[in-house]
């Protein structure tokens, strides 16, 4: 038997969340210009509490613990967006977090995550070994290891996204989410399928780390050889035997795109809509050159997380104002 | 007799410009962090088209020309959002358009200029200089030249907000508003007041551009003598009588805020919502801290607009493609 994901434990998820997260825009229409294609909507979910769709999950699992549990604390290790949402979502619901995040993290991924909570730790040069140190922590202290991707309550969680979108649409009639670990995609297109069975899943991931299309061709979970993409936030090396057998149910393609296209693409999102985000939440607007948008009434693009590294504009407004002397040296910005 | 803008030349306005603008989202709740107001509402004009609340202005102007000033063309001199709006306006129209900037303008404003008509011209270091050149050349090519604030037409545009938001939200109670020219203010208050009189209507100035307290406390319009703030698009030297006696009838209050703490709030509004805004967007969060904001029910702070200068960061990602190697040099993203 395929692992399943039961409609009811999506509903359940979306009530017992709803305080916490917030219910993101369909970025609004008209799109007037020759280059947008007129009846794609953009489902804005940087716009999300931690700046991603991460915060669904993370919410659903905080949600479910025993006091025992909360009191001892959570623990994740995350190169991106989980461990910002994870270290917000404790921060709200008053619960310790330990994060651990790879040495080669960016600045600005680690402020967000030190925002949140003081306890981040450096391991490791990618995810898979902050994973490893992170769940041995997490053993040795009895605290809860918060699984980015591979748990039901992760990916019931990020299902509410689905229903969400239905609510809003209900003539959607096809959706293009990003895919790392497969959480989102597996959750999102669960939600939608048993509901809505007509909606087409166009799946979308870098042409340097295909985890999703490698373990599919597989048939069974292979982790990459390795991953080489700018969109660090959809470079796991390896599905799960959960998201990959969602995926095998319910989605109906999958679309590779390149750095270059995504960083295009984020010139373009900024130029139309003035939404600046990282390389992974443009991935699904690299890739609608290769979609037939004419063939769809209600398309949607799940813009998934924003999160850029964005310090060198604050920067440059604060050199600009030292400049006109409307600024004082001694003032600290960050 | 002071001006007046009626009710219904902005409720025309609103019916005129419909399919040209984009009905913008009020920041979905909730709010859960300590530091974040829980009542709060953030009007996301940045998400218009042209990236700020200009375009209703524009649109309600160029809609109403006859067909021999469409072919004719329009000018506009502007260091800001009204030339990109006014660009994009006329290009979604057919209509010509030459937009005059200050040599100084920054190189992001140019480029979002240029990317809707080639007719650009670079001329004197400040607004008002670029305005004197600009209105020569109207009168002498027979072209309109559209103001940025001090016509009835942008006014009405502008006022279109205050009608959206009272849509959106009939127990508004308090508005914050920035103030450049005050043909935002002037429109949206006149809008609001007419309709719910009971709505405190709030303006916010730069400590070094404020140009709409000093006409009020002067009792007439008077300018400025100098302007020092990187809020460039809220720093003309002065208001119009137009927008002046609207403000006389309408807006209870002004407040002051400093560069730093117009930087300080566009990383707040970073990292609590991922909207990258320019420091005029932000200057009503930056006022905040003056604002009593438990004494309101329903209080909207308006993001009027984004547009920052980004490219600092598509550069970052760039650089970081082309080290990792999935990006070709050849590859030319701007």
């Amino acid at each position: 038997m395929p692992y399943t994901m039961p409609l009811d434990q999506i509903r359940q998820a979306r009530e017992r969340i709803r305080p916490y997260v917030r219910h993101t825009p369909l970025a609004p229409a008209p799109h007037l210009t020759s280059d947008v294609p007129a009846h794609l909507r953009l489902k804005l979910e940087n716009l999300q509490v931690g700046g991603s769709f991460k915060a669904r999950g993370v919410f659903n699992t905080l949600l479910q613990l025993d006091d025992e549990a909360r009191r001892r604390g959570v623990v994740a290790a995350s190169g991106g967006n989980h461990g910002v949402a994870l270290a917000y979502g404790a921060y709200t619901l008053g619960i310790p977090a330990t994060i651990f995040l790879p040495a080669a993290s960016t600045p600005d991924r680690i402020a967000r995550v030190k925002r949140w909570t003081e306890d981040v730790q450096l391991v490791g040069s990618v995810w898979d070994e902050a994973h490893a140190a992170a769940s041995e922590f997490a053993a040795a202290q009895g605290m809860v290891y918060v699984h980015p991707f591979d748990a039901d309550a992760t990916i019931a969680g990020q299902g509410t996204l689905g229903l969400e979108l239905l609510d809003d649409l209900p003539d959607l009639d096809c959706v293009l989410i990003a895919i790392g670990g497969g959480g989102l995609i597996a959750g999102m297109s669960a939600a939608i399928r048993q509901v809505k069975p007509s909606v087409r899943i166009i799946g979308v991931e870098p042409t340097g780390a295909p985890s999703l299309q490698h373990s599919l061709d597989a048939g069974k979970v292979e982790p990459l050889p390795e991953v080489v993409t700018i969109a660090e936030t959809l470079a796991p090396r390896s599905v799960s035997t959960r998201t990959l057998e969602l995926a095998q149910q319910y989605v109906d393609e999958i679309l590779l795109v390149d750095d270059g296209a995504m960083i295009d693409s984020m010139r373009w999102l900024w130029l139309h809509y003035n939404q600046l985000v990282e390389p992974s939440g443009v991935a699904v607007i690299a890739a609608l050159p290769q979609v037939d948008l004419a063939a769809y009434r209600c398309p949607v693009a799940l813009i998934c997380g924003g999160n850029a590294a964005a310090d060198s504009v604050f920067d440059y407004y604060s050199e600009a104002a030292l400049k006109k002397g409307s600024l004082s040296p001694k003032v600290t910005t960050s």
